[in-house]
């Protein structure tokens, strides 16, 4: 017992020492940001328009400096950014502009993305130091914001605070709007969700489940299937990989036909759902990443079939319903606090792994929301 | 003046004649129909299923016998076909069924369409003899029509009893649903038509210029643009087979975008105008004629652009809206007794000219709604 005692004791005591060094730590940095210090800054920088897939080495990890002080007079914000988020619409960015509706990277420079941020200076009347924000930031350990106004301020954190770059946030909202706006989702409706164990797409089938809908997802590995009925609650599930015939294994799931589609892909899977839609449903086109990596096209050919089924097929983006995310958060937090809506994330730990989460997102080795942990605090 | 005098006189007694043989020989078939005889019956009858563009020899005028007389205890009506409709859609049902959406023509059959008849016998509570109706009817001089609860008694005889298989028909309807109703059509919007002078495309055209819209057709040849710009009102037209570039020539009439697609011919056309719609613009998919002769669809290679610009297509059929046909003929008939609608057809006379009245339709070769007097009274 003494010798447990003892360890204990130690134990305790290196803690106390480790916590009061990385408080006296924090405390210091804090003390440089206010202090506008020039400090050293990692940043990942897209080298060039990519073609195809990315590979990590599409992107350069790279040292750079910042000054932790907003320009006299500008209402920027600095922030030090914590988590940020590998969204698959960030491949788009990637590519030489075709058309005036994407601003893309440019090569040489930081890409950006949604992030998880600490408000190290402001010109902001809306934010002051220490204030918790999510929205676009760079992919850097420090930013310099001068477009706040799309900046959320955090008011909760009894919750992860990964989470608002996820259920919380854009993918949460994009679940919500497609779901119960885009697709008028109610009671009995049949649902069906590709890319389901993804960002968004867990949480449609989650919300599904909650409508008291019959929902089966799709995704590209085992362990994705596994989660989708074990963790997430989908009636069923299967691996989209595994079936030679995409209309057939709708057919089989969905005998009666499919009410609502969630698509997040495009493509293959899109034809093979208008085959096997039920009168009047509703496809939400969210996403189409199996064509996000191709130079060209893959056609759909079945749009005939939303003649004979009366389908509605509509396109959106989360950005139009940004007034609507007080009412999304009333409506979510109760059921993450209680444990009836859940979320998975796979978190690639430090920047400098950013470039391979973010090229393995886009292969769809994640498994769930995809995200960097920057900085822990 | 006294050989003119005469040879009047003489006109007008042979005119008299005439008018009473026609009248006598009227009465006398009536008496026929009335007594239940046996009658022959002229018939279009598809040879087989058809593959690629339809010729005339794929369907064979014969000629049968008809009993005009409801069988006993049955609610069925007998009709005299007057007018019947060539319609796109027909070609779909001589294709060998591949979906259970379509029930197709029976290979040695009657084929079957809209048309505008006479009751001249009747087993319904809801149709008396002499009765003019509309609705499905075989292309042949008398049917038998069993489902009698489609069939509409026309009531208002002031027009052409023809623009009950056009603009007071079921293409009447399908441009008011679909402009109207699936396109939420207001004044100022910008409003592409495609297959513009067809049966629907003048219609939605005209409807778009009495909703103070900005409205362009397309079409495929010189006579038909002319008649877009010059009969109807379009604010503009173009002849799609002389464009080499489809969306740079949608891009020429609709330099901000198209907020309206009235879809009836798919493919090629519909990619294009995807790379052409403004932010929330509607599509509706009425038909797609560019693909019915073909045994594979061509794909759709621009849906992500629904997402960009959060476009809603949605597919539609006149069927689900038959209830709003009293408020349609309100609507339209003072439009068209005050001429501020009009309507073109195109006319084939006589039965055994149906099938290459259909076969020109397919091939685009008609100027305005497309029909087939099989006897005019």
């Amino acid at each position: 017992m003494c010798r447990i005692s003892e360890h204990v004791q130690v134990t305790t005591q290196y803690y106390l020492h480790f916590t009061r060094e990385r408080e006296r730590e924090t405390e210091r940095q804090r003390q440089r940001e206010e202090s506008g210090a020039m400090v050293s800054n990692k940043q990942v920088v897209l080298r060039d328009y990519v073609s195809g897939f990315p590979t990590e080495e599409d992107m350069v990890v790279r040292m750079g400096e910042m000054k932790l002080e907003v320009p006299p007079g500008s209402k920027a914000v600095v922030v030090k950014n914590l988590y940020l988020s590998c969204d698959t619409y960030m491949r788009l960015l990637m590519n030489r502009s075709t058309t005036d509706l994407l601003t893309p990277y440019t090569p040489g420079s930081t890409i950006a993305g949604f992030g998880v941020a600490r408000i190290v200076d402001s010109g902001s009347p809306n934010f002051k130091v220490g204030d918790l924000v999510w929205g676009t930031t760079g992919w850097e350990e420090y930013s310099l914001i001068t477009k706040t106004e799309d900046l959320k301020k955090i008011e909760h954190t009894d919750v992860p605070l990964s989470y608002f770059l996820g259920i919380l946030g854009m993918p949460g909202m994009t679940a919500y709007v497609g779901f119960y706006k885009v697709c008028s989702a109610k009671k009995g409706d049949t649902v069906f969700i590709s890319a389901a164990s993804g960002a968004i797409g867990q949480i449609v089938g989650q919300f599904a489940k909650l409508t008291g809908c019959y929902v089966v997802g799709c995704a590209g590995s085992k362990e994705k299937v596994d989660l989708l009925k074990n963790r997430f609650g989908f009636d069923d599930a299967f691996n989209y990989k595994e079936e030679r015939n995409l209309a057939a294994a709708l057919k089989r799931y969905f005998p009666e036909g499919i009410d609502i589609y969630y698509d997040n892909v495009g493509g293959k899977m899109l034809d093979a759902v208008l085959l096997n839609m039920r009168f009047q449903g509703r496809i939400t086109l969210c996403g189409m990443v199996s064509q996000y990596n191709s130079d060209s096209q893959e056609g759909v050919h079945n749009l005939m079939h939303a003649i004979y089924k009366r389908v509605r097929i509509e396109g959106f983006a989360v950005q139009d319903h940004c007034h609507e995310y007080p009412k999304f958060l009333e409506f979510l937090l109760p059921h993450i606090r209680e444990g009836k809506i859940v979320y998975v994330e796979d978190t690639a730990e430090g920047l400098e792994n950013g470039p391979s989460a973010l090229v393995a997102l886009l292969k769809g080795r994640n498994v769930g929301k995809q995200l960097v942990v920057v900085a822990r605090e």
